[in-house]
């Protein structure tokens, strides 16, 4: 247990620094037989990467991804599957000023402590650019999944949100550099995240995620929820505040006899404020949730902090970065909730007869 | 990966099914030396245990714990700790109208989907029986950290809320069975939870927790984040549907300007958005979270629901329950919090010189 | 990893010292539906019960198994099978002479050093009667894989040993008190071991084992390759020195040109030196394998030692011990055997389609 | 659990198949602060490589490797380090021949039967190809454990072996091609090996390793002991057949008051037939354990086998292969023990004050 793997026969561990040689990671477990169709990885990683729009960093990077292993003829050999996506574009230079300095909430000053060492540049291993790798083992863990849909997009940001009454226009998300699956609202929030970006700021949002096609029984209680483990997979991406599932922390307000779902007579059920999870386990309705997220640390703007030696110092943020994560937030929210989707499938198969 | 085990280095299995005859578990890596308080661990499971006040189920059960193994004339030893708590108060027959009956919001069907068998009385290992076992564990965890403390408390039930501004009074919380700092809310949110129950119904509420004295340096990045794991944790528990940490989802709405926590030149901050953790590790700050329970799925009214044969049927509550669970999740809550300090103070050690 | 949990799927967790009140485990991850004998659980516990025969040692332990969850109508539910055999018949103050002496050879000296603190009462958590747990968790994978036959044997004691040419007469094994499958060879070894423990002295052996029925495919390489997992296994029982499978050591002095096992079209071997495994997987012919024992510690003869402040004493041995550990240690071998492949068969059915 | 990782909290997670582009893995949990010797490392890859004499295989690969992350200005920085060795001297097409046969004893059709699915490519996964990861991991723990030493050599090809009375030249064992510590015996081997070559056919051996300078404490009762979790390190590499420990199989012919080892008044003890083992922690004494290996299966005869049609077929050993895997085996055995070690020290530092 040292922090880098997840899952448990589906199973991921990645490596790599932001402005290493490379980062890459290993994904275990994948059954043998699955097409690899490297042009979708691609897409899925071209959703996370920066300089994709002109609302995230300008940071150019390729995120090409290199196989090394476990795929023989296009599918799947059951091996692990090595890959590495070699950074292009580290300005480690831009990170001198922070050597020795501790940028407010950032990771910082706690990796000092923890280690007593840090990699300063672009946050070492605390920058979110360790994701692409997530997004690569979310990509395969869809691949594997091919009949279960997971459909995440940004519902808020700062205090515009997605009503919760409104459609989804699923086909708009991709069509505007929020992910929003609704246009006027879409325009909304890229316009304010560019007035935030103009004055060197940033702001925070929500994505919301839906995952369809799941079958009933997948969980493992009483410690290995569906949605505890989902929770964790979200709380684990950088930046996020807060996970709920269903009703959330609506569900506080709610009495018995509003929140229960009845049940249809073909065992799926009239409301879904459980969030497709009882007791832990799906129960074949789609699971719905929420996750929260803070705005980035880094601001274009004076801030006061303090250095390594405890002086008060005053610093500029430098570098290249996002004015809100959501936009980009989305395809790593769908990868890890692939990633946890995969692991209990796998798990399940356990009883088969 | 069966689910049953929470933790790494200081890791609890726990076992037993509401009905059964015992419930138990083994607490495996408590280091040797760790006096064992079982007055302090009584304390902790009446706290938690049915039938306290006026507001909780009528369940009579004593909580008496045995522990058999792993302790050695009052100290722990460092081999596990081995421990039963006899069911005294089962009424199985309670539990025949549900034989054949999915209960709406209950885990009945999906522990039938899953393991295509499932012991209907008293809901089985879905109860949240099975949290005494946890509070065993969290209560040894408590002694190993002797200097670190746990305090949660209710801070919602329904639509009555802590204001945040209102200082907590800490005293006060075991004074009043809901568990909540402040005497005149706790009045408020008893009557409603009375009132309720009266009705048949039963409400939901949110726990917050505080954990103060915690080194910095604690979590396991990129995955094993301290509040990923918080969060799993508390996922976990029976009823709950959502999780924040410091800010959570208000920080949607914050700008980073707003939101960063500056440095003082001692290395605390001015303020704590983050809730004590950066980049999923502790910064010696308080860890601050928020935890929200839906209401509890039985009713002490009709409910339309489906039978195993997927016939409509009409069922009554029947069985002993609570109609808020929050005022006995409270301890639940912190002993799910000292497991997962107690297992990240244990990996950390592994760092030291 | 806390070191008392065995398996990842099917997995057993166990407690208990030597003269606590109790001990017992936790198995997780048998799947639902199997029929549990007890009748069978407890004559496996007979085979390995302390007091069985002339040869074993005197203790009086019924060893009876009491099962608290996971069971239900006679059949698994798919949640943790609690357990407890409580302990009868402890004579701790046999061991007051120890409480400050490290006997030669035994864990006094390095339990006092890893832990800093000791249960002296006979061996503490360092006895094999915590192998009872493994024998229950054994009796309970047999019965999920009913289909393979696990035949453990006494091979040699002391320099009798069974001719590799001679046929083995399975109905002969249980007959005798030293587990040998051939009746007059049994009669040599119990008459050995008479005389060894006449002369307050101690006999080593070698256990042998064959697992029958299982299909080609199990085993995980490249590092929980199946044969590794079972010498593991075997190597984690009390006094096991070595582990061989197939050819073993003789492999050493053997060329590729005799040891290859050559195919039958069948896809059977006409030869078995792999001893069922390729590659780390199983190959569908029989799994065979040797496990060596060394004679137990405690002897009934004075010893010079050296107490916890290093001064240099005498002991004599006191207490109830085996002579030789191997008869009793053959069901013990079947356990671990039955534990590691039914972790792997639940872990290939992954691959399901 | 898939098989590709090993260890705790200092964890390798390997990939990689004989004959794709590259091999690597992450080793996780190495504590930051390490200097990272390059030289070193590739010194102990040297020692593994093909094509180092004339009597191993005559694959030539350069076997260098590239670190990707983990390392910040030549020190360890707690985070994972990636590493990727390339490979350069693939001869896939000299495999097409096996494509759709099965050669014998080797691991074509268990992989086949497993996953349904095969890189036959020099064997693809199941080649030993994968241990030069193995090998840059034990060299990292080599470096973290600076005090311990690991010492492995050749003591046994085909009937020539060393006298266990002899002493070790240990300056010998780099000396020559077989790496024994005994350049009469070396001589010997050498000439034993060549011959064999020369007849088409290959050879097993034994290889023995010495710990030195472990503290005592070091292993995980019950069931992940020290010599427990050894044993099953050695045994996941190609071609061991067997593994015992101290006294190991001798230990069945002797006598209790034989094989105890009496203590001196400074703890260490008299004779070391427990190979520096106690109930499964490190006594503070050297570890001495031995290694079987078999025959390779490659053989440069034709050979009967069947392919995967099941039809009966006449192969012909192409491709370069070892013809006593033994001498390159000495420094895997070593890797393999660095990391048992390294992860027990890690491990054992929890219970630090």
């Amino acid at each position: 247990m040292a922090g880098n793997t997840f899952g448990n026969l589906f199973k991921l561990t990645t490596f790599g620094e932001s402005h290493g040689e490379a980062l890459g990671g290993i994904l275990e477990g994948c059954p043998a037989g699955v097409s690899i169709d490297e042009n979708f990885i691609a897409d899925e990683l071209a959703r996370r990467k920066p300089g994709q729009s002109a609302i995230t960093t300008q940071r150019k990077e390729q995120d090409k991804v290199h196989f090394y292993s476990g795929i023989f003829e296009g599918k799947t050999t059951g091996t692990p599957i090595g890959f590495v996506i070699y950074n292009t574009n580290q300005k480690s230079k831009d990170y001198d000023h922070i050597k020795s300095v501790y940028r407010p909430s950032h990771a910082d000053f706690t990796y000092d402590k923890k280690y007593g060492i840090r990699d300063y540049r672009g946050g070492g291993r605390s920058s979110a650019r360790e994701t692409a790798c997530r997004v690569v083992g979310g990509a395969i863990a869809k691949l594997y999944l091919k009949n279960i849909s997971f459909f995440a997009y940004t519902t808020q940001v700062g205090s515009i949100q997605l009503d919760a009454n409104e459609g989804l226009n699923r086909e708009e998300r991709e069509k505007n550099p929020v992910r929003v699956p609704h246009a006027q609202k879409a325009m909304e929030m890229e316009r304010l995240i560019k007035k935030i970006r103009k004055e060197g700021d940033t702001i925070g949002g929500v994505v919301a995620c839906e995952i369809k096609g799941l079958p009933a029984g997948l969980g493992e209680p009483v410690f290995d929820k569906l949605h505890a483990q989902l929770g964790k997979a979200m709380l684990s991406i950088n930046a996020v505040k807060g996970f709920e599932i269903g009703s959330g922390f609506a569900a506080a307000t709610m009495r018995g006899s509003e929140h229960n779902d009845l049940f249809n007579t073909d065992l799926s059920t009239q409301t879904n404020y459980s969030g497709g999870v009882q007791g832990g386990i799906s129960n074949g309705m789609p699971i719905h949730f929420r996750v929260a997220f803070k705005p980035v640390a880094t601001l274009m703007q004076k801030q006061n902090t303090v250095d390594t030696n405890q002086k008060a110092v005053v610093m500029q943020g430098k570098g290249r970065h996002d004015p809100c994560v959501v936009p980009r937030a989305v395809p790593i929210v769908e990868a890890m909730a692939a990633l946890v989707v995969a692991d209990f499938d796998l798990l399940q198969k356990r009883f088969t007869k």
